[in-house]
């Protein structure tokens, strides 16, 4: 009989967000009553910007008409949408990208995932603890690791935990590493990485043969100056660094798909025998064989948030949000908790009170308060006892969930 | 240092279609005047039906009110699409599906590349020849094979000649296989499958445990009765198949991007113990962890390829595309060639004159006819000496293609 993937089986539970939503779908279910909000998955609310809604009619206009229809696109995405990121996202940070260097995917969940398939399978792989659980779960999937142990670590992983003591901040691993996944802004944490930061990760790539991944997926909700938007920032990360963005968060983009991932055609990995391949080839092959590229009218929309116009509409809900951040960081650090992010990203990090698990946090606002966030120790092991709130809601639900927790924990 | 996968550098030169891309740019290059016909990749021409632009639009103006704002869908698809799917498209061929039993994506390749995921690499595999290279790819992509020989077969992969002696039907596998792909109406040939064809496959999958993977891109091209469009019309397929469609060529979306695959429930692989487990639940684990769902507006404008009004308006463009279909098949007679398919399927099969190469064939239809068409040892080497047209042309082009052959070979 045809044999399945075995790795698969080695998963705990369900994915993160799917068990929430059960959670909460039961709890709504036995109180249909109880208005839930939700400030868990870190799915944004507001309405796309109306440039890029002009660009996506526009674009859906062109497949009226047989001499503007659009087929088959490239599987890399349109030099239209590539060349509008390089000039107007890159470029302002003094860094040069070709168009050969940057591949448009629906998804940076899709790319961080679908990039393992490029790598051997004895890479000896890094991953911070608590992280983006994509990040882990498909390197199980594809059959990197052993089993989970009682904690949730897979053997075979190097967990690098974030924690109070290290402020969040990863220690560069002791031992070699081939890949690390690195996520700035973080997801969940809020916390961020400086120059200096980002400069020893790849002092160490540079010096180990290390390869970066950088998620750079938050990028857009930096407020402070001085904080690198992308690890091409920094000196030597073309040969050592591929970086993953996307239009979810920073445009709305989260119901309309449309991410980008950047290899330099710089980047090598060695074969079995030890000679060195460009990346950007073997995912050109890759996203050839595997992928047709993005919808049409997705991509026109997306090059639309470039535009002067787009851009000061998305600057604009980027900066609500970020008000919805602080709103929820004042009033949970003024409830008497300890919060951490939420300056420079779009989640807050909140250390559960008395120490709950972070189950029990969730069930506990879930059924007091009706409000529903994320459990830290959903991220990983070192997330237990933590909890993150998403500041995308709308508003009055963010203020008001705020109030409810407050009153809750007074 | 990183390791790459090396099973990527045994793929033979590049992916078919960005190697025709190649030369018919260097031609043009050469040749500025000359006007370029392409009947090759086999990309739509003809506009999107009007209500299908209708609901895109409509999809698109939800996003601009945060009441009627989609954020992340569900990663299986929109009930609104599945669901009309089963009751449209299924139903009236007495099949039942239910909802959890469809999964809509961004694109049948990627299904048929990404379904590997979760299928153990020691399955023996058995795919046609000629083939959408998709299939055989990633099966090396994945590493399922060793080299390739020097006629392109890869080590590990049981091949199934089609070709005129066996009408382009491949005889059953006297091994046993664990998978086995099957694409009707096919691509490249254009050959059709009966019911008793499908029945004896599904037979022998029952028989020996074996899953089919069914690939019924091209079912809205039967034109005459009684040919299965789905293999769930075959008794016992549940339990032996899953099957890919795709919106791509049945209603234009190549540059729109939808499409769906179908996993019974009831259908099982064996783990390294020997439990029989449900694919369904793995697929929708693979989706749920590397996938994000459709974009909404598409999936809007997908579902509208059902209504009454939709239906009517894509059947028209596939008759338009069949007529094509007949015009190139009849010409290509006309002028002596032996023509196959382009009855029940948009793509006519021709076996090349004078016992030139496909390549050979390929370059002077390009040089001395301006037309482009697709070689047929790209599908692998059972197609060596046939060369694929396809009806996805404007007409005028169309006529004009076909008058140009004719006078070449005349």
């Amino acid at each position: 009989m045809a044999r399945l993937n075995d790795n698969y089986l080695k998963l705990k539970a369900g994915y993160l967000f799917p068990e929430i939503g059960r959670r909460v779908k039961a709890f709504a279910a036995a109180n249909p009553d109880a208005h839930v909000i939700r400030l868990g998955i870190g799915d944004v609310t507001q309405p796309l910007a109306p440039a890029v809604i002009e660009a996506f009619h526009e674009a859906v206009a062109d497949l009226t008409k047989s001499e503007s229809f659009m087929g088959y696109g490239p599987e890399q995405g349109y030099e239209f949408l590539i060349d509008t990121i390089i000039e107007k996202s890159y470029k302002p940070l003094g860094v040069s990208l070709k168009t050969s260097e940057i591949f448009i995917s629906d998804g940076s969940k899709c790319d961080c995932a679908n990039i393992l398939d490029i790598f051997a399978l004895d890479n000896k792989v890094a991953i911070c603890d608590p992280v983006y659980p994509v990040y882990n779960d498909t390197n199980v999937m594809i059959g990197r690791t052993g089993e989970a142990d009682e904690k949730g670590y897979y053997q075979g992983i190097v967990y690098l935990p974030c924690n109070e003591a290290n402020h969040f901040t990863p220690a560069i691993p002791k031992e070699r590493v081939d890949i690390v996944y690195l996520c700035y802004p973080n997801n969940p944490t809020g916390a961020i990485a400086t120059r200096e930061d980002l400069q020893k990760w790849v002092d160490y790539a540079l010096a180990n043969d290390t390869i970066i991944f950088f998620d750079a997926a938050y990028e857009a909700f930096i407020t402070e100056p001085g904080i690198p938007h992308s690890i091409y920032e920094i000196p030597g990360a073309e040969k050592c660094a591929l970086e993953f963005r996307s239009f979810s968060k920073t445009a709305g983009f989260t119901g309309v798909r449309c991410a980008l991932t950047v290899i330099p055609e710089a980047l090598t990995a060695k074969t079995a025998g030890g000679e060195s391949v460009s990346l950007n080839k073997l995912w050109n092959r890759r996203q050839s064989t595997k992928f047709n590229g993005v919808s049409y009218p997705v991509q026109k929309a997306a090059a639309a948030v470039y535009s002067d116009k787009g851009w000061a509409q998305v600057s604009e809900t980027i900066d609500y949000y970020m008000e919805n951040a602080r709103i929820i960081r004042e009033g949970l650090e003024a409830a008497g908790l300890t919060v951490y992010g939420g300056v420079n990203a779009p989640y807050i990090w909140l250390k559960t009170p008395g120490g709950m698990s972070s189950w029990e946090f969730f069930d506990k606002l879930l059924s007091e308060c009706h409000v529903v966030g994320t459990p830290g120790s959903g991220f990983g092991p070192s997330g237990e006892g933590y909890y993150r709130l998403s500041a995308f809601g709308d508003r009055n639900q963010v203020l008001e969930a705020v109030e409810r927790i407050k009153k809750n924990l007074a």
